[in-house]
């Protein structure tokens, strides 16, 4: 049977600020990526949206990035491998500690941002962040960009790994995702979106903007949980994907 | 046999600043309180601060402090109950990843600066605080001033404690330490610091200021490792005590 | 002529965080404190609210507050009055900055929560944030609660003050505000709170919880801008104002 | 008469930690460039350089460094155009109230490590911070390496700038400084340092790794505070400089 994961970012709240719909988006995912404070979260919101997610059943992930508050972990800094391995050591047991202390288990890690898109292109710091989870704890499953350089480091270090595909956007010929400052980069029509996912799954492939098919595999899909148009795009993509026979389960379970 | 357990904290450079003897006091101390990141240390230090520690055999311990770097965590917070609780995972989970990911285990947990000051007082922050410790991991043992708010937590959530003295400080009648802002609050003869501590451990009791008895348990002793002085001082203090037939040895050990 | 004016605390998003309804408020007030970066604010959310102000001629304040960004500095921190000044200088030059790349001058300095309730009970404290104000611009009107220690170190240093008091909170016998712990500690009724500044403006009186008046001066009164009912009640207040013959007005124009 | 300012970062220190040998290099130099507390620095060692600089004579600068304190400023990271204009403009904001506190007036502003570097050679990033100067205080003068689009950006928006060379490291043809990386891109001898800056300054000229002779402006030379050798290193620049007949001046006196 078809089966596939879908992911979210969450607890990126701090302090006063409230950002995404934690809340909802839970009843559409089955795997959340928890901020960890370095980009944005704070002690307080990693321990409240570890609670919720156990409550929900949903899969737990740890969700460092990159120490840019202000940036909110989407600028690129020219870290060393070593740095890299330390944050993600710090970030992943700083949310062990609010999973242990509720008495969870943890699933995942996915970088998040800049931290997520340059472990997708270099293999240096994507085999760093490998050791880095692997080290900590070996029976977590890395989340990474289908085909990147961080799923290779997973696997050559030893962890589990769960690619990533997308729902809504479109793919360049060598499977990476066609940039955003390019038309044609986003998927607005559900169907759209959920026939790509559907045949990622089935297949092994997705139509490239250039016309030819691509193989990637899909372990896992990225759902977006900022702002009403998002939820109902969620929704509607969770709906379509089981009405087509695809079983909608975290990844680990 | 008398022992006693000799701590220290450690790991509190930051970035390109360096402060501390680390590497020297290890010399001669038992257990090391390892700060998390948010009074001082960074993921870097963190990392180097525990593999030294295991490399020579020292205990290792978390060292939570309050959100100010630039205070060095030395400045009183009103923060609530809750907010103790949420730093304490936090940064507990921060440093167990290290530990995890260099093949270590962690011993105990000891709060640094004005948490430690505010936790020796208040008993519903110390409660907090000894409340974080056991969710994370029941097995550590706590630090607090000996006979604190912080101990009677610690005892209550059925934590193992260590009552923690000063060698070179002096005592009130309460049990409480002579405010740095007096005269005689500091006791810089090392003879008298260590006769102190030996007396500790052997009768349970210390000469307060005002001249009479008061009893104490003595299980680790705190040691300061900033400055030539400061490392010249240990290093005799610790010859004196075993001198006296007290054996030196971590805690938990 | 009876005149006010009517302050509110602006430029409180952060990064990728949104918070206040900024542009609406701005058409009910007459001054507007804007964060610079300890408590709340960033580089970017300080120039586009210099910017905004500007453009609908509210007078500027800057509204300097304690480091912790994760606590919106409303937690009090045992800081000292040197510490005072300095944070106080450094928030008021960096705001300063942005006003005068834009064009426009500084009218005002108002702290921010827990750096002005301490300022309000502490003439250490406030004597130190009166002198910062007043070395780095002299001319600069400074914003504390009418009648408290605040008020009283900028007429000290020589500065020229502004007597904040508030339509929506009772006061006490002594002066100061009903704390929000208590029952009727806020007014939620438009017309009583208009009517009770009316009587602050025109008496100099306002009636205390137990019963009897407490002289005050009222030159600035503080608005809240979280929300779309302080939105609304803003809006009331103004035109019941000026319904009552008081003239809207920033304190220094 | 041949002339050149020499300048050093300082006001590096940050809360409990102390980097830098401030007092002493003051001895040596003529211009200081002061950190702004986002790479180092904090409201209180702010403070005490600007004062320190008043009572020696020093030139004063702004050191507006990248958001990354615990990176020292040194790692590159995206930001926009905008992002380097709001961060110049709050640094150098935040420095001239410490300076119009203590009396003094602000020289020149220099941008520390990544940002310097960008700014030397990203046309757009060495704009914004230009126009961010100008903004501010259009009289400040504007330090960039030599011949680089920082210098370049200065003059384009009517700055007056001050082209910085470096005595102790070698040149490419470009006119570009020798990676670190490499070998022989530092000058260890004072008496080889000292006359590629005396050639710099009288014939506008260094002889490249390469073999041939680069153009350049000189107007003030980079001097290194850390440490008791860069300290002998830069008194004996000093030294050779004048017995060559250059004056040792502020470049904005």
């Amino acid at each position: 049977m078809l089966r596939v994961d879908l992911n979210c970012d969450l607890g990126e709240s701090f302090g006063m600020y409230t950002i995404g719909t934690d809340e909802q988006i839970m009843e559409h995912i089955t795997s959340a990526n928890i901020a960890c404070g370095f980009h944005a979260g704070d002690p307080a919101v990693m321990r409240k949206t570890v609670k919720m997610a156990l409550a929900k059943g949903i899969a737990i992930g740890a969700h460092p990035g990159l120490p840019d508050l202000v940036g909110f972990g989407r600028r690129e800094m020219e870290i060393s491998a070593q740095e890299a391995y330390d944050m993600t050591v710090y970030q992943l047991g700083a949310l062990s500690g609010f999973v242990r202390a509720e008495g969870g288990t943890m699933q995942h890690v996915k970088p998040h941002g800049a931290l997520y898109n340059m472990a997708a292109k270099r293999p240096t710091l994507a085999l760093a962040i490998a050791e880095a989870v692997y080290a900590v704890q070996p029976e977590l499953i890395l989340f990474g960009l289908a085909g990147s350089a961080l799923i290779k480091a997973g696997e050559q270090v030893g962890l589990r790994v769960a690619q990533e595909v997308f729902a809504d956007r479109t793919y360049q010929v060598d499977g990476s995702l066609t940039s955003r400052k390019q038309e044609d980069a986003l998927i607005t029509d559900p169907q759209t979106a959920a026939d790509q996912v559907v045949r990622m799954i089935s297949e092994g492939k997705v139509r490239a903007q250039q016309g030819s098919d691509v193989s990637l595999q899909a372990d896992t899909v990225c759902i977006h949980g900022d702002g009403p148009h998002a939820l109902a795009f969620a929704g509607h993509i969770r709906r379509l994907l089981e009405a087509a026979g695809v079983e909608i389960r975290a990844v680990g379970s």
